[in-house]
């Protein structure tokens, strides 16, 4: 397996995907065209002007795209494709979209022997064994929360730590994760805005300059330093 | 029809429910004892304690609490009840639990035919015709997303402005309810901490002492004072 789960596509104060940008090439070896997933719909854009910001960013590593719903028969597209980069937006969406398509099983069939991958925000939410650490509002019904599990736990997207100052009420991220661990038992690696989790073949490491921090269940949640192996963690 | 729809349950630097006590006695006007629906658990918090909670908050009131999960039939508990109140926490795990235990369709023919409702929160959420605009995680996957119905647009609690120094990625609560619209059409009201929407037989009005913010597919959203009469919005 070879993946990039990525907490976010865009740094504050920088272009789309820039920071990972000096690492496509090597990540996606000899590949000339990557398919693209746009389904989740940042805002709302269109398929198409979706695949266009995401064609212009791989341009500059010399890299086509091609969304999947320019291909007739998005399976076929999946199973012949060199590499795959599910874009961000509404997880919810694009978890509806994957299973309405038939594509789940196929990205993770195809990433499983060997196709690149690479995710930001939702599309490295569902790399984890559900989407259900998701920061997304529920817009539309999937027909389940199950997804491609390249990971054997759950990620938190643009992991955000308690705002002390905050006079707001709402649940932090922190007790949100408590909340899902009153009910399922695999760890959520909370994944700040820089950090990506790098799987080369079945060893999984946290990359970027930043830490990430482990929520397990009935544990108090602890940092790690990047550079960390999360193989075991499950 | 007569409820409160309630943002928070709790203000900053407030106990449980002490903005909403002033109102109690007139909203459950003769009520001896309120049927406490605790199923949201926050923070995965034990279905008595939450009750416990509750009990000691409306004692001030002068008025009893009863846990739905205390009577051995909770349809029954649901149709004999005098009032009910429904806390806050997680939505996925409050929308299961009434689906499971077969009292969201009770709830709503009973409210709808006079039992005085309140809710905070997550139970405010449920009062729109749909549970898509909460912010919680979803822990849990439900059986739906249909909710009471009991006003005729969506409700996004605990509305939060922007921040305009942030340097996070993560959507703001704008976008996401912009992606709502993207596939759904209703109206939502953004209610924030410290605002409720009135229930009284059909009228529905926004109380408290902040604006709300109204979102309407394809619309520039807008402020509305407290007062303003909102039963025509769908």
């Amino acid at each position: 397996m070879k993946a990039i789960l990525a907490s976010t596509s865009t740094l504050h104060g920088e272009e789309y995907l820039e920071y990972l940008l000096p690492h496509l090439n090597n990540h996606y070896n000899d590949v000339e065209e990557v398919l693209f997933i746009p389904y989740a719909r940042p805002g709302g854009i269109s398929l198409d002007d979706y695949t266009g910001k995401a064609r212009e960013a791989f341009a500059q590593a010399g890299i086509n795209i091609k969304g999947i719903h320019e291909f007739e028969n998005p399976i076929e597209a999946v199973q012949k494709a060199q590499g795959i980069f599910t874009g961000g937006g509404n997880t919810f969406l694009l978890v509806s979209e994957l299973y309405r398509n038939k594509v789940m099983n196929e990205i993770k069939q195809v990433v499983r022997t060997g196709t690149p991958y690479m995710g930001t925000s939702a599309g490295t939410n569902i790399g984890g064994l559900s989407m259900q650490t998701t920061n997304d509002m529920p817009i539309v019904y999937p027909p389940s929360f199950q997804t491609l599990g390249l990971v054997p736990f759950n990620i938190n997207p643009h992991y955000l730590d308690p705002d002390i100052n905050s006079t707001h009420k709402g649940e932090t991220r922190e007790t949100r994760i408590k909340e899902f661990h009153g009910l399922n038992s695999q760890p959520v690696v909370g994944l700040r805005e820089g950090s990506w989790l790098e799987l080369d073949d079945n060893k999984v490491t946290l990359k970027g300059d930043l830490e990430a921090r482990i929520f397990k269940k009935d544990k108090v949640p602890f940092e790690i330093k990047p550079g960390t192996d999360l193989t075991e963690l499950n």
